[in-house]
């Protein structure tokens, strides 16, 4: 089977160099970091730290190089989904397309340039150190599932699944994955945000009792709009926040959007907190602190202007 | 008459030059910084800008030199005053003590340590720019009254009244200053936050329809607090963020908490948006976005940590 990993940023290199190791996927890259092409293309796509890995793959910058694929894994920034989905779109006429991205609103983007869509939701994580190179700072399970308004077929998304997962990348098939998305979706938008307006790691945000008191009360309301959804969670989100807070796993961890803001990037507000917000108006659920945490996350943005 | 302004930041130093400027008053001036202390003693409190005013007063950091005073004036900043008030409630023995702070919760302080109050909120504002000189910003109206628990008498507040504003500082004594006190506190724990959190001046603050929707739900969970303390608003705080808005007024002026914030200076939250949520929960009304500021900024602060 061809894959296309559309985003090779940390998410997308580790999907892209594990499956590489397989004999039986042909693996693209899809970015437009040319530098990161080139020394994919002529030293391999190292990962190094959770698994040492090298995949060898085809990068490009060219949309139009990109031959039909049976499979896409989406992993760009949320806010750059339609716009590299737009350009791939050709290879995957008869082919299905995953996001493995944060938050929610990205399977709906995708939907509006592809037929067969797949619902996913990682947990694995890293950050590139150097064109080519990236770090593979944590392990961890992958869900997939069909995209509810244009799904791809199940036996496709358990054969993505299944190369994902003799990969090395544990990935499950479910009939609804939205339980898990949210669960992590609910999980970024109570913390991230309030490392990013605070400039605390993230073990600092989840020590301080005030602080924490505000971390759950935006858990409710995420807890509240998947609820008018019907939407399943699989855990609770706020043993992934005890879990993350511990001293061994993420205490001095800056939340990826505390790195965005420190750096002055565009953040995901839109695709975290902004979701949240978004669903809830759609499904009559008021979400005043998610809405606060948006307006202030985007009003940092502008200050940069 | 003998008074004795405690705090002579900016705008103490407002109420202490102009004060100075009458016959029949005598004016002292506490303050810890000896710099300015010895400055304001050896060449006058000069104040430049809006008003030009010499004031010749004493000066002094140590609080056994004060002799009686029939009124006190005080002006750190809130979390000061009990500290400031202790060292010279000496001097008030006799006398009635009137904040001129932001917030609320300063008169609550004052009271653990002088038998007569003084509630006051004051409108003009100004910046120390060297040791003994005040810039004088803008202009504006004071208005005092009783502090309920622990009244000054109406003839003295009346006193106190008509002599500032003989020394060109307008002040109104009226029997319940609560109004325009939760009016200045409303607006101020509104926007100052908010332009702290962002890193946005005061109009940029205003202009973006969705940061001035959170302005605007912060201030009705405010008027919802005052309204439970049977306390009628004397305007409405909008109209001061319509006007602080405005190009020419303080569209570029960033906010004193922002000063504080990109200072790592302490704020006064506890006495803006901490006040709100306090007096909230004393009267039963539920105040989770003043409650959502005041733990963001107090984030802030543990992290210069």
């Amino acid at each position: 089977m061809r894959v296309c990993v559309v985003g090779c940023g940390a998410v997308g290199a580790l999907f892209a160099a594990n499956l590489a190791q397989l004999d039986d996927v042909e693996v693209w890259a899809y970015d437009v970091w040319r530098e990161h092409v080139d020394a994919i293309n002529s030293n391999g796509l190292t990962l190094t730290g959770a698994g040492e890995v090298v995949g060898r793959l085809r990068a490009t910058a060219d949309p139009a190089e990109i031959q039909p694929c049976e499979f896409g894994i989406v992993a760009t920034k949320s806010m750059h989904t339609g716009g590299a989905v737009a350009e791939v779109a050709h290879a995957f006429r008869e082919g299905s397309v995953c996001s493995v991205q944060n938050g929610v609103g990205n399977e709906e983007a995708i939907a509006e340039h592809v037929e067969r869509v797949i619902r996913g939701t990682t947990f694995p994580a890293g950050k590139v150190v150097a064109p080519g190179r990236v770090q593979w700072d944590v392990k961890g399970d992958t869900t997939i599932g069909p995209f509810e308004p244009r799904p791809a077929p199940m036996s496709e998304i358990e054969r993505l699944a299944g190369a994902c997962t003799r990969a090395g990348m544990p990935t499950k098939a479910v009939a609804d994955a939205r339980g898990p998305q949210w669960r992590k979706l609910i999980f970024n938008a109570a913390t991230n945000p309030i490392g990013a307006l605070t400039g605390l790691t993230h073990g600092r945000v989840c020590e301080d009792p005030a602080l924490r008191a505000l971390v759950t009360a935006l858990v409710e309301e995420g807890k509240a709009v998947a609820s008018a959804q019907g939407i399943q969670l699989d855990e609770d989100p706020e043993a992934l926040i005890d879990y993350a807070a511990k001293p061994d796993v993420a205490y001095d961890h800056k939340a990826s959007m505390l790195q965005d803001v420190e750096a002055r990037r565009q953040t995901e507000i839109d695709f975290l907190n902004g979701g949240v917000a978004r669903f809830g108006r759609a499904h009559g659920v008021t979400t005043p602190l998610n809405d606060a945490v948006t307006v202030l996350i985007k009003g940092v943005e502008h200050s940069w202007a």
